[in-house]
């Protein structure tokens, strides 16, 4: 968003929704605000439930809303980004509506829905993104046009190196509020001197009615260690209310003195996390993402990153809690790795602004190769 | 659909909905019950309207409600037929509720949204049924599992080639009530003597705008030879009202005798039109798919139809009143085609029936190939 | 809206939806803006089907629509006219979205859904007003606050008298193209000499399912004069359908040549028509309020428009062909009648802006005085 | 419900949906499935945010589903019960199909957007079930039938007053794990033993934008007592998110040891707090309906129950701290109060089911007295 505010050639156009304009994952509106981006339209899509119902009827919401913000914005073109479910909404409707569709993120795998999402949007889309070299020629072997595929990175990745470069300048940080600063629940420590496991495990929303079973079997895997260990909340796809169960029951149950679980983090707070921690766990992309540029030891449990392209540092188990175990011990022991750069080095924005100002695109016949 | 009812392993339920519940478009539920079908549900989704916005809510709206049928319904399979921007409807529904999605005529090359749409759609299905190797070599480029693609011919072919085969051995039909029995406006004259031309255009979405142009071009060309013409209304696509806009002006201004105008036909009576008449003229994909196999000439308009496989049936002419008007001249001369069968040879039902009752498909993880 | 872009301290934005933004209604945007009107925001939100089912499904899309509309164009109040379905969702939305509510036309009664929902959008109203003095108590009897409660006038009679003031000083009129430049179907007549009877009869949403059986019988008293006779296309209620059908059945099996069908008509036409014909026939709400002005002879059927004011114009009867029948021969002997002002003498939407200006409203707590 | 079931005239259908089929409000589906009812359709309609634009979001999306779940069970007569906003959309929708509506607690007075509805609900309903003389009066003052309406008391107190039967019963209650089974969190106490408050505080839906003052004055006033204190979370109506704020950043600030928050309670065990706790504070309906018959001392603040039928147990006073902490000084030297039962004696659901069985309506015409 920056990148394209600073090319002259284009306006930005910003529309805040979905799960973003929800206040129980921080306030996006204000820190967009902060930033010095003006929100264009706001629209609230997410029917709550969490189940794949709702999920299904969110997506058939947003559709309905998105039609009236693109009729009174009209754009020249939107920029849908990765495969959650919700961005189909975005992009169908600008299908319906002969709006362009630049896409970011595509070509990738993984598991659940979001595989399928994925290559569905690249198909729909006139201008692809990747964030590599693989995903790139998968999107020109599904029949897109190669001239119209460009490998520039993951946008989200300028973010996180700018992040990062900036933590390695300081001198030192205080961690003494921490705990205080972004709230949740359970035991707090010493960040600074202890160490911990860092644990984000989300839906699979294909294997709905299965993410209490996965949720507790991290949990029976954690508490093998009883060290301290920071979970955050998983997001709202279906499924998550299974996960929020697991981990509540399992609470009162066991009363695990070493969980402490935050709601949502700033993604600064979160980076500082993941250098710190021991080992990551769960089935969180950050750990594949921003983990192969930290180095972070990584434990990637069950399905929902399948397949996905991943650096030295993450190790796959299935969703069994002597698997974890044994995974968890072991990248321990291995301690940090080497930065890799599948995801891109940084100017991923820079070069999709520069793109999208220098290529004419229309919506009359998208050219598929096949 | 018969296919399916007379599988044992297999129970048919039939959703009924979006403009095939519209009464402008026929009583499709009295032919259903007619057939022996069960209509298990209904839902009306068509927001009135005809515009790239109109079509855009209708699919938000489709979504919601479908996914209250399919909650109710609780489907183990979704079978999606082809690529109208409604049926991105169940196809999105079922994908974020876990329900397997087979899919028939995916894999083929058009203009419009169509072509775009039906790509995505393959891209969240799980069982391929294409119409023909061309298609089906294109699903795997795609990246599909090739053992999930059937070239089973077009199911939509199965009950043409029935209609065309009862037609062919019929001793005489009595053409004397045909405007009286399917109503319409304009002139009449005597189908089993005269010689006339048959017109079915449709709204090209990704050229909103343009269409008004497009049909008048079409009137124009039709105007130099003044023979006996019939024109079937266009469908509910965007664009719809442009064409209908530029009909009705043609009638006030040139007052066109030899102009005779139906809402909508049965598809026997359909069928009839195109064994009898001189030469079809449009964008309609029925002179490509019924028209190879009866042979008749056709002339096709414009960038709806671009790169569909064709038979030798049919030429391509862009929108201009004097290609249209030459083309037409050229495909009169040259008169009935050798029957092909790009589409399949009648069987098609069948085969998607067998193959559905043998297959086990999830939603876990559908693998794709790239 | 005259009135109110005249009041300095008001700001007029135009919301354009429903069926007033369907082409087959005519084009309103376009005469909007021929008056010196800018459309701020529209929206789509009928559902194809003229059933019940349809017309709930589209008030709800209305509120979901609206919602969108009021947060982005945040009025300080929103004027809600008279009580077709789909008014309950701007005023729906405006409840929720705490927007003050001024409503025109409240307090009267009649037949169908629309006097169950005129009375629950006053109970939702901060100011009313009523179009005479006989709807002003009703509305204060409701508990509604006296003071909020205003006696100004239909403000469609404004338009209404402002016509036919201008008609009155027309030396004389050319209705040879009358039928030419309005279209329709049917046998064409010359207005300025026949008599002719004039028709508009409404789908009765309480009485889904008989509206064909009304509809049969109007034609068939009618088919007993086979005089002149114009009629105008339903509205897109709940029932139209079944209209339209008994009316396409009439003309296939009785060929009434005396019989001229309308889609809509401008109001000034239809003005015309009303004062040139020998009798008005059906249940339009018009015959009642233009009527009574116009003094034309009237025949209201059924209960559409039970227990509404009506002026000394207005006979009503039972859909019955006899009652019908008789009921058209006594107004033709009649004929014209003295002219009534009982909705209002043309000066509703001066005293309307005036009150809104004055007038200091907040929804803060509506105060029911019972 | 049960009275229903046991009515042999008469066949019960269940819809669960709103925020009744939320986790979050408790598992109703188990309790309904646990008390033997069936529940005939599910559907989700919430839209998350708790803002006016997401109320009303909410409600058309409500229509909608309701629309497809009234067709599906095509039941003779909804009953609506109460005032919520989201009672609106199931009365909207059976009024659109033709549905007739009976209404339990009409004719009550009130604040916030609750009046308007509850008031609009009474003009569009065929059959009244107010819970006491006061409110059967207001309706039949509104215009209603007086042959229609029904003073049977609210069904809510049946089962309320069963319950407060049942504990009567009871020798001793073990209150020492009330902390552990219904989870929460904050400090806790020995229920049995030590003298607490009960806080119960919705947002004033009208007031939007107030509400986290209206909060911080109660915090305020309870932080001069610092005894224990128990308290509900707000209801998901607009506005409930700045209450969850202000009662976050107060216990950030402030550490009340003395302060308890409960997610949601089981009724039972709601009415153990009233009958135990010192006095009641807040704008919940609680304390004026259930309150009465228990008579415990209640302050009840701000504008959410003005006019609202209450009985000698209740003071109200503004929002203020002062005045706040002045009322809960005198109610608890008052202590309890002698029982009222303003509204009703436990047996409306028996009156309501015989009444329902005995009256036949249909919604041709809806008759009103004025």
């Amino acid at each position: 968003m920056k990148a394209i505010q600073a090319t002259p050639e284009l306006k930005l156009q910003v529309i805040l929704g979905a799960v973003a304009l929800l206040p129980r994952f921080g306030n996006l509106e204000e820190i967009l605000e902060r930033d010095g981006f003006k929100v264009d339209a706001k629209f609230y899509m997410i029917v709550e439930g969490e189940t794949p119902v709702t999920m299904s009827k969110s997506a058939g919401l947003g559709i309905i809303d998105l039609t009236m913000i693109f009729y009174n914005l009209a754009p020249d073109m939107i920029v849908a980004v990765g495969d959650r479910f919700d961005v189909m909404a975005p992009v169908l409707a600008a299908t319906y509506m002969n709006i362009p569709i630049a896409h970011t993120m595509g070509g990738e795998r993984s598991g659940t829905v979001d595989e399928n999402i994925r290559h569905a949007i690249t198909k729909l889309s006139h201008l692809h993104f990747p964030a590599n070299e693989d995903a790139r020629d998968r999107i020109i072997k599904m029949g897109e046009d190669p001239s119209k595929v460009f490998n520039v990175g993951c946008p989200r990745m300028d973010y996180v190196l700018e992040c990062l470069d900036q933590m390695k300048k300081e001198v030192a940080y205080d961690y003494s509020d921490f705990f205080a600063k972004h709230g949740g629940v359970g035991g707090c420590f010493d960040l600074s001197k202890e160490k911990f496991l860092l644990v984000s495990q989300h839906p699979v929303t294909t294997e709905y009615g299965s993410n209490r079973q996965y949720i507790e079997e991290i949990l029976h895997a954690l508490n093998k260690f009883k060290m301290p260990t920071i979970m955050i909340w998983p997001n709202a796809d279906a499924g998550s209310f299974e996960i929020s169960r697991g981990v509540r029951v399992f609470r009162e149950t066991y009363r695990p003195e070493w969980l402490h679980l935050f709601i949502n983090l700033p993604i600064e707070a979160y980076l500082r996390l993941m250098r710190l921690c021991s080992c990551m766990i769960g089935n969180s992309s950050s750990a594949i993402r921003e983990g192969e540029v930290i180095g972070v030891p990584a434990v990637n449990i069950g399905t929902r990153q399948n397949m996905r392209l991943k650096g030295k540092n993450v190790v796959d188990v299935a969703s069994s809690r002597d698997e974890i175990y044994q995974a968890i011990v072991r990248q321990m022991e291995s301690g940090f790795y080497e930065t890799e750069y599948l995801y891109g080095n940084g100017s991923a924005g820079k070069k999709i602004a520069k793109i999208i100002s220098e290529t004419n695109i229309t919506t009359t016949q998208k050219i598929n190769f096949y």
